[in-house]
């Protein structure tokens, strides 16, 4: 049974990476010693060893072995034998790049339906909608696609943002940009605040942490989700 | 000789549209009785019809006639055709796949290095460089490739946004986007901040507006440049 925690951020304001959300992953990788880490979407162009050594640090505080999948000879086999996997943010145009061009798509698609746990932040979340067409990333590098893994049957918009009452910028506020994506695509959003998550548990679709989130359809108006809040009607 | 006004943005803070830089427009195409729109970037979903009317209101205070690309039966005849062209901004993904699909990168080439007075603004600036990578905009469609127009010999970041020193908000500053886009290429990238623009005769590029630009290179610390800066060094 699939089994994901899909968050919007990594980190939340005024705490160390992952410290919001140790507790719960503690309990989501309960059995697991040893995890298989995805840094291919390398935040600020940080070096695969170096964001690995990131998410050690983090895992080591809940007594979780961290191995980066750059680590090992042959990628796909990393995942195959993966206890449980998690993808860190960056850049999700690199992240969905690399996925490609390793050739992990299916892999990821095959080991997470079959049960291993997967946990995303911000491009790691991203990609586990039908498509990373809800990015906020600047489109650093061409993907082969912008399918992703759709283990959920909507898309992630991570580090939603409220617009700005005060600001006079001109640019397009976040919930003008959903708009746009659902003048031409009909899949739903779901803008998850910093500090939200999702829990997924085979077809059951939860939303975690103290925030609401705001869920973006097409033809409808957008509406606030209160946390505890079942989303399993998406799927 | 290629003859270019590459604007930030279509609307300032507190103006109508166009109207800080209706001035500049007149000069800039002088002469021209008629130009063509490009309406393809569609803000906020307009339709191609309703864009349109936006610009022809505008334009229609200096006197010059806009016709929308959507209107001819032809697309590649009225951009061979026409005496100025004018893309708007909105979603420079749906422009660019609309570009493709319309074949009308060659034509608009050709046309602009042949004298063609072009403006642009936002999404409409965003084409005028290498490569639309440097785009604020959300994904919402796949485009056929990233390569734009090469009016100029870099890219341009338009709507450029300083980091909001207070923000609480982990998602990236747009300085922090532009330096992941040079850990893996070279083209420069210049930050056109909001009723900035420039103005491109053959090669010569000059920074004009009230306000600095912010300019990042690869290997380098950004650096910013006062209006009137002669940008030739780049082409």
């Amino acid at each position: 049974m699939k089994k994901l925690l899909i968050a919007s951020t990594s980190t939340v304001h005024g705490k160390k990476y992952l410290e919001y959300i140790l507790p719960e992953l503690s309990l989501f990788f309960k059995g697991v010693k040893e995890i298989l880490f995805i840094p291919y979407a390398r935040p600020s162009g940080l070096t695969h060893k170096a964001y690995t050594e990131v998410a050690k640090t983090a895992f080591e505080k809940i007594n979780i072995e961290v191995r980066g999948i750059h680590e090992f000879e042959n990628a796909i086999d990393a995942v195959n034998n993966a206890k449980g996997i998690f993808t860190g943010g960056g850049n999700t145009f690199l992240l969905v790049k690399e996925l490609y061009d390793h050739k992990l798509i299916s892999a990821l698609k095959n080991v997470v339906e079959n049960g291993t746990p997967y946990f995303g932040t911000s491009a790691g979340s991203n990609i586990t909608g039908l498509t990373m067409q809800n990015t906020n990333d600047m489109p650093i590098i061409y993907p082969p696609s912008f399918n992703t893994l759709g283990f959920i049957n909507f898309n992630i918009n991570p580090h939603y943002l409220d617009p700005d009452l005060n600001s006079t910028h001109m640019g397009e506020t976040r919930e003008t940009r959903i708009n746009e994506y659902h003048t031409i695509n009909s899949t739903p959003v779901l803008g998850l605040r910093e500090g939200s998550w999702l829990a997924v548990n085979g077809s059951k679709v939860t939303l975690k942490g103290d925030l609401n989130a705001r869920l973006f359809q097409q033809g409808k108006a957008a509406v606030e989700l209160p946390s505890e809040t079942d989303l399993s009607f998406l799927m």
